[in-house]
């Protein structure tokens, strides 16, 4: 696997990932990361006139899919003789990290945004890592990065730019596609989340030649991919505030961009109406708590279930559940659920694409 | 398989029930009932103290495990030439017959309590079925039943005193044994809510044999089975409101209390608040909306945990996730999410046993 950030381009790494590194990821994390279930729900169905997959990993360890690329990364750092890990993240990554250090015996310093949720600095902490915060930009957390790694001697852990993590991360994908499979279902399309990108990028590898169409879904209030896309290549856009923390960086990265081949693929932008009526159809229809990130992809994945039609069979990637309770009960609160049909508020044209 | 209500006493059909009932029941429903996920919550262990295995009927067609049962009984009378079914329930029994009705191309009548909640009426009205409110008791209902199937000439598909009904609910049981030991766990105890007592009777029936416990929940405000106990054999008790709508029946069947193993078998009676907690509990530390008679269930078992200890391994049968959205509103907000840990309310000392 190329060893991205030391002295490899992005280029040269896209060229040397392919779909066989997803599959080694699989064979890695066997028994470390829970084959998590694909949900159906034949009210979520009617309500959108599709077939929707989805995909789970809120209730992953660790409560997201990044545990699945962090400890690929930090296996790998381990094996390697490293001294212990730093890393940035808006919560999951940070978890994913800690908890990957911990079953490495690896100390791990963690650098979260000023306004991350407190269900997620908790976990972080409860796993043994020591927390730190920085503003709520990319680029002060990663200053701060900078500065631990020099200071302390550990590695990073990026949450985007690693080879080995969007690998991982690929897996989820790759076992939808599989689980799916089996029920002798072909997926047309699976839509993924976009924060920094590696949930997108691992999408790409793992669907690779499979005939599914990978599809992102991120804030209209940080379209960082969109504007990447209109710009020819990364660019950090205004940090306007998004019920997604998950979905928060405002830049995506290079290597995840790269290999998200933009010229192709699509993403559409979730209005933060829109992704509160998701989270609520999720709950009130799938019967599953999912964090707004989550919940943005679902948000996308009901717009493209009315352009795509009946008969279509479209995978929802699920990236997480650590929400706070406070939130929740927030965004629940924002349309009076007596009286109203569950899941009628997605029928509203919060969405633009 | 015994002709239970034809001339057969529960006490011939009991003797004549077994295990290889429950795998009869397991090849005739494949392919027509989800094979429901196995959820783990490291979060919930932490809480607990031992390993739960939650077993999510929340997730399965009809948002119940009471499709099993009724898919099974009413695709024997659709054999037998019945003209159509008329059955009673609080509801998740008749959202299941009208499913299985509607499958089997029958028309189907539906019993309900005044109080049913909307939610439920309204998947039963989806599924073709006509609804007719009787009263809040049981007796009510059984009465309207008698008469509509005397007007009719329909066949009753009784929620618990029905062989088929018993032998299909036990599935659940089934598969979670399964689904565990192909994990490599023997299951310690499994906990399933008491209503009518078809789940614990069919709980029963699958663990014969297997080295684990199988316990009872019910509301501590209608414990139908402890009175029953009490009293050697079922009694109405008074039907005090409990938020666990699905377990208001005011009587254990004949059947199901007879296959319960009365004499042994162990019943927690929970209280209103740690239901409402157990509620909390599954959707912030699982991520699962279940509805109060599945809380019910996770409250004892988290009772029941305390005491088992360390390594031990509980099932928990979640038997559904219809619930309105007002009533987990205010079951939400029962105590303030902010500043409180979640799953924290179910170490009070609302539960008696």
């Amino acid at each position: 696997m190329p060893e991205y950030g030391k002295g490899t381009s992005a280029g040269t790494a896209v060229a040397e990932l392919g779909r066989a590194d997803v599959d080694d990821a699989l064979v890695r994390l066997a028994g470390k990361v829970l084959r998590t279930p694909v949900i159906r729900s034949e009210q979520l169905d009617a309500a959108c006139g599709a077939r929707l997959w989805l995909k789970a990993e809120n209730l992953q360890h660790g409560g997201s899919f990044k545990v699945r690329g962090a400890l690929l990364a930090v296996e790998h750092l381990a094996a390697a003789g490293s001294r212990g890990v730093v890393a940035q993240s808006t919560g999951n990554h940070a978890i994913a990290v800690a908890l990957a250090a911990r079953a490495h015996a690896l100390p791990a310093l963690i650098v979260l945004p000023d306004d991350a949720p407190g269900t997620k600095v908790r976990r972080i902490r409860e796993a043994g890592a020591h927390v730190t915060f920085a503003g709520t930009a990319l680029a002060e957390r990663t200053a701060v990065v900078a500065e631990l790694r020099e200071r302390h001697g550990y590695d990073v852990v990026d949450p985007y730019n690693d080879p080995r993590v969007v690998a991982g991360q690929g897996t989820a994908t790759a076992e939808l596609l599989s689980q799916t499979a089996a029920q002798g279902v072909r997926l047309d399309s699976i839509v993924v989340p976009v924060g920094g990108g590696s949930a997108l990028a691992g999408a790409c590898l793992a669907a690779a030649g499979h005939g599914t169409r990978v599809m992102g879904a991120e804030p209209e209030n940080v379209p960082a991919f969109t504007a990447a896309q209109r710009a020819g290549g990364p660019v950090t856009v205004p940090a306007r505030h998004t019920v997604a923390d998950g979905l928060r960086p405002d830049r995506i990265g290079d290597l995840p961009y790269a290999l998200a081949r933009p010229d192709s693929t699509r993403v559409l932008t979730v209005g933060e109406s829109a992704i509160t009526d998701a989270l609520q159809t999720a709950l009130w229809l799938a019967r599953l708590l999912v964090e707004p990130a989550a919940a943005t992809a679902l948000a996308a994945a009901l717009v493209h279930a009315r352009e795509a039609g009946a008969g279509t069979d479209i995978g929802v990637l699920l990236t997480g559940g650590n929400v706070e309770p406070a939130l929740v009960m927030r965004l629940l609160a924002h349309t009076a659920p007596a009286g109203r049909r569950p899941g009628r508020g997605t029928d509203a044209g919060a969405l633009s694409a």
